[in-house]
């Protein structure tokens, strides 16, 4: 199944969770499937199991479409506790940086408050020079739980979608005594969906193609097989620290091309044509 | 007024919002005096001025009181969406260090699953052999903001609190490619509370005695009026990044004291008495 979070346009119902039909014939509002649904997704995602079942059976139905061209599709998941991003988790992001393999995941986080709709802009802020684009696989946490094993991780997941880790250089590299929460956290440095895939319609999530355009132009271009920490291992190591509970979100990290390391370096710039704001595709499968 | 969290004891009525009476005469149950006040204090800061003149007529009414002995105080705070933390925050602990006086804040985080009742353990996680203490003044947001001028910025704090930034020094200092998160992060590692004070309540928040103690012996004891960088420009500073919201609390830095730069080092164990955590008493005022 595809989960989103959507608005009708035009309408005053607020955000809602819905299914996308195959080949974009719309979307099932959950809610309008069944009232005792909630609007949320991390609501949604707490239910486990009775929430999952009554999507099936919403897409089953067929009913209670909502029309592609109706829909403004948000983020998948707002509001998560954590947003936890890994840092180094490329072999060809690291070798464009002449950086060693991590022997272990770094990892690191931005503020919840980051997230932003697929199709929103980010605000490109004053206070840095040089924002940069990161696409990544991202996944999110379906299942409380803490210590959890590396074979049993991937039944944590409820979903994957794909993020862009939107990083001021500045901030992130030469600034805050080289902490980089500030670089990575500025209002809607996280772009996150459109759907949240979940794991059982995905046939290997470890070998998809992974891409960021940046004005139509593709400047990042690899694939999953090039983690070197994979979801379950993820899992596994953050959950060592702290609970992971329903709409956690996973960054795992970004391939080559970003534009701090081009000769000479690129970043975003304020688009005349959009106003303060810059447009990033990405593409995920 | 000091605003709290609690649960009755043996009641089953869940969390709710108190205003404690003066001398510890027990907690008014704002819910019991007005059944549209909500039961979180995330909740009852969204509520702004609204929820403030409410809790002062509680407070006036003197009625729905319960005593002192059958209230258990939990954070004052649950969930919110941001744990912002400052670090080399007073000049007597940068000393202690032999570290120069930063020009700028540092800022990291903690996630919030990491906040815990002022009376409850700590765990001390199998992970770590080197978990260390951090007393710290702490304040709460209680109005949305973005680019706040220092000059406004006390108009956007709730109230004040003392918090420990509990640090597993290890991970912050030698493992996760120097990123402080995960040293800062395992679950219990930010004991809150009790009371979250009301700035109109604070004659100097910046002139107030803080103490740590560990197993009831002084090991931190110093003054707000050490802090390099004090509330008015923390919320300025981080406010250029992030938006920030009701229920956003902010650990301020900690004095000298911490076990990590004894000669030699101190750390927590697990006290026998108490089975797999040890308490830490924390004072401010």
């Amino acid at each position: 199944m595809r989960l989103v979070q959507f608005c009708h346009r035009g309408g005053e119902v607020g955000v809602r969770v819905g299914v996308e039909q195959a080949g974009g014939q719309g979307v099932i509002d959950l809610k309008a499937f069944d009232p005792s649904m909630p609007s949320t997704m991390r609501e949604f995602l707490e239910m486990g199991e009775k929430g999952m079942d009554c999507a099936k059976r919403a897409l089953s139905s067929g009913q209670h479409v909502v029309a592609q061209t109706d829909v403004r599709l948000l983020s998948p998941v707002t509001g998560p506790e954590k947003v936890v991003c890994v840092g180094m988790n490329y072999k060809d992001h690291c070798l464009e940086q002449n950086a060693p393999i991590p022997k272990e995941p770094i990892i690191f986080s931005k503020f919840p408050s980051t997230i932003t709709g697929p199709y929103d802009d980010i605000i490109l802020p004053a206070e840095s020079q040089e924002v940069d684009w990161e696409v990544e696989l991202a996944f999110v946490i379906g299942q409380k739980g803490k210590h959890i094993k590396e074979e049993e991780a991937l039944s944590y997941v409820a979903g994957f979608t794909v993020a862009n880790d939107v990083s001021a250089r500045d901030w992130q590299m030469k600034r805050n005594g080289k902490q980089w929460l500030l670089g990575k956290t500025f209002d809607t440095f996280c772009p996150l969906g459109p759907a949240l895939v979940t794991t059982s319609a995905l046939k290997d999530v470890h070998n998809l193609g992974i891409r960021c355009l940046v004005n139509g132009a593709v400047v990042q271009d690899s694939n999953t097989n090039q983690m070197i920490f994979q979801t379950e291992k993820l899992i596994a190591w953050v959950s060592q620290f702290v609970t992971l509970c329903p709409g956690d979100v996973f960054l795992t990290g970004t391939p080559p091309g970003v534009g701090v390391f081009r000769n000479p370096p690129v970043y975003l710039k304020v688009s005349s044509s959009i106003g303060k704001s810059m447009h990033i595709s990405t593409w995920l499968g």
